[in-house]
């Protein structure tokens, strides 16, 4: 698996992480988190360097962490700082520390060169500390390519199709009403993708009309922006002339294998702030995980095993895939200029 | 997975399909069956050709199938009808579509060159029909390779062991009762091998002598004929000078994958036809399944779980085994002529 | 799989095999057991030679095993005594068999030449049958290599962080008791390992102390024997002026596949021998199983996950990782004897 390098990668929401240690495989590298007494995140290579056991089946005294196989510790930059019975640990025995910081109620680990981490490049989630907005967070585990995950919120026409009966709205669907006219616009820059998609005077699932208390149709705009490594930054807005509500989604894509990944989102809403009556957090969590474990992640993983049955396929893609299409353009460019094998997840949309 | 081509493979009991989509992997291939409106059936690639979503998820609406996923829609033929918010779709947006034919209570995909195909091809069952008799079919899923789901049926020496307790005849077991002679011919002719056993004044089991309420010894003729591509019929007839009762046997094997296999089959009897008393429709029916999936299906299964832990194998086959010699001699040519690798399963009867 | 030949191999515990037939994959061999009518044990390659269905689903008549799919009959020899219907089998159906003996409560199995067989090379397990002494015999299963089960034995040193709560020492962690004093010596002479390792003066576990009636500190004397294909004797002894007890421990590795062991122990005792009160059969029994599938086999199972997701890996051994190191020495010199290509587990510690 070859992945984009030095970048800020999604590790876990920052209430998973703990004094006690939390193994997650990140990137293909098995790592174990922890919280120093100070509070301070630690993400180190979940291998003690001795045989291999996981750090994270041990302990944390004093910010180090304990073997539980033959008690080597270790302290929170992977130095070795005791082997029983035995005077000092060679260098040798250290093992792989990663720079990681908490940001926006979420832990970013530096993959790449250490010495490059810049905490400047963690994406910006600043609506969700926003004063007059309150965000959610969740965790979803994925059966499939980090790519898939990611496609599957590029292309938002699946709203319309997959969420019809919960937050789409139920447009473009062959013999179904049609909306009065649909826009949409990309624009890549700077190492980003925009988009923009408004479908005017259309009918939103029941989930959407409660959140807002709409009772007409209504025009339906999503501004997203997508950056690296696999970061979809979604502004839903519902608006007519009962009531205009914004929703923010950030879905942040890390690869644990080929074949699975850690999706983090939020759901970040500037209505029902005050958390008292509908809707509160936990309906907005529960509406979020019921649709997207219920709905999008069966399909995602339904499309790969469908994939996995063939050695090679191409998409056929629709002109509303722009906003796909200029992703994986830029992807195949940021592959190239690091020397990466292209992933097939995007080879499969590239040119012949 | 190479497999012969221009052959009308099973795919479902009539039963299983409906207007409500199902998918199963056909020869490899995932595909979906439904019912038109007007109860014809349709078998296309189960994969949009968008983004590879099975289309299995997604549902029916005027005969086309509509994609969950972003809403694209294809006819009966493979063709794509509508793509969301565009007008028109490419020619090569479409996918495959399969021949299929509803006969003798099964549905029958060709596998191959579709302009070949041939409903005059379709293996005869005819006896399922015939006023007289009285059929109902089961279909199991084996976790083992097709071939080793035929060569049971065609070594039916294994009733006498396998089945010992329910309808074997017990007979030719180290130290038991031996019959008074036992009759073994074959004749491969026109692409088909047929043959004929009879083990006369054996003792058969219990079931099969509630069957024809017979309480002394009888003779047992088993009369069968294999074609491609791995169709096997079976005339069983139980006769003494109380009763003679004959039960039609087919056993139909399509591979899904390598290791595993769709086995439908019948079972069609002449006696207790009026399907009242014993033996009903149900009795006929929980027999079989009882027999065939506590009896053959785990020991084909362990069969290919011990097969898998060799790099290769020869068989030693005994002279009972004079039918699947000349099934799979058949095969060899089969696949010889149509320039296909040869499948572990018959390399390892054949010539070294 | 490459195995060192010419050796006992444990296949299983003598009561785990009767007149039933068992099956267990040994060596990568699928083999089954059984015991004949005067009570001798069995052990014939677990595959018809037919056509591969396993011999362990038949039926042992007269000494002699039965196929349940058509028939075949081998002696306890592998050779083929009856083939229904036809006069006389071909010396060619014989299947593979294997000298096997019952000895100190086990079943060896001769792996490698038959004619080189030799009973004398059974490993002296004789403490099992002291008068004094009295033992009990358990089976595991673990998900791992069988040198990573083996390592762990060999590296005594996890006691006192794995088995801290139960019956190791609790010294040497960092920041926590140490002991007076810590001898380790270990010496290889006649293709065997021997090792002494004494800790003085250290607090054992509540299970260690219940078993001597300890109150206070003691000394904990380990001494070991290693020997091929991958048997470890321990002798433990916990001494001070209130008690002095000796428990053995013989711990028998064998390689089911490369990644799976069947592991076989005795533990037995020189106190409570009478087995009536604290501590009886059952006792020993349920502490060693329950430390050992609680403590360790979970522990060196994450330790085999977590080898599978690189590619390769070095160990960092300690000074205390001596036995190991000589252990591993000797391995090298017995696979480049025999020339076998080298385990990755023994690999691992070996010169670059």
């Amino acid at each position: 698996m070859q992945l984009l390098e030095n970048l800020w990668y999604c590790a876990a929401l920052k209430d998973e992480v703990s004094a006690k240690p939390m193994r997650r495989v990140i990137c293909g590298m098995p790592m174990v988190f922890y919280q120093t007494e100070a509070g301070e995140p630690v993400a180190l290579e979940d291998r003690c360097s001795h045989r291999h056991a996981p750090l994270s089946l041990g302990n944390v005294i004093d910010d180090e962490i304990h073997c539980l196989y033959h008690g080597y510790v270790f302290d929170r930059t992977g130095s070795c700082t005791h082997i029983p019975h035995q005077k000092g640990a060679s260098a040798n025995a250290a093992i792989r520390s990663f720079p990681i910081v908490e940001r926006w109620g979420l832990l970013w680990v530096w993959w790449g060169d250490a010495a490059k981490s810049d905490r400047a490049l963690i994406p910006d989630l600043s609506w969700t500390e926003a004063p007059d907005k309150r965000p959610i967070y969740i965790y979803f585990y994925v059966n499939a390519n980090h790519q898939l995950v990611a496609d599957n919120l590029l292309d938002v026409s699946h709203a319309d199709y997959l969420h019809s009966s919960t937050f789409g709205s139920n447009s473009g669907q062959k013999g179904g009403a049609q909306p009065d006219s649909m826009t949409m616009e990309t624009t890549t820059s700077d190492g980003k993708v925009n988009s923009y998609r408004k479908l005017e005077n259309v009918t939103v699932g029941p989930l959407a009309r409660k959140w807002g208390g709409f009772t007409k149709e209504l025009d339906r705009v999503n501004t997203q922006m997508w950056e690296p490594p696999n970061i979809i930054h979604v502004q839903l807005e519902l608006v007519n002339d009962e009531n205009h509500i914004c929703l923010n989604h950030d879905h942040i894509m890390t690869p644990e294998t080929d074949k699975t990944t850690h999706y983090f989102m939020d759901a970040t809403r500037d209505f029902g702030v005050e958390n008292v009556g509908y809707p509160t957090d936990e309906d907005i969590y529960n509406e979020h995980y019921s649709v997207i474990s219920g709905e999008d992640i069966p399909m995602i993983e339904a499309q790969q095993a469908n994939i996995d049955l063939y050695d090679s396929l191409r998409d056929v893609p629709a002109k509303a895939d722009r906003l796909v299409d200029d992703v994986h353009r830029l992807l195949r460019d940021l592959y190239a200029n690091a020397n990466l094998t292209l992933p097939p997840e995007v080879r499969r949309t590239g040119p012949v």
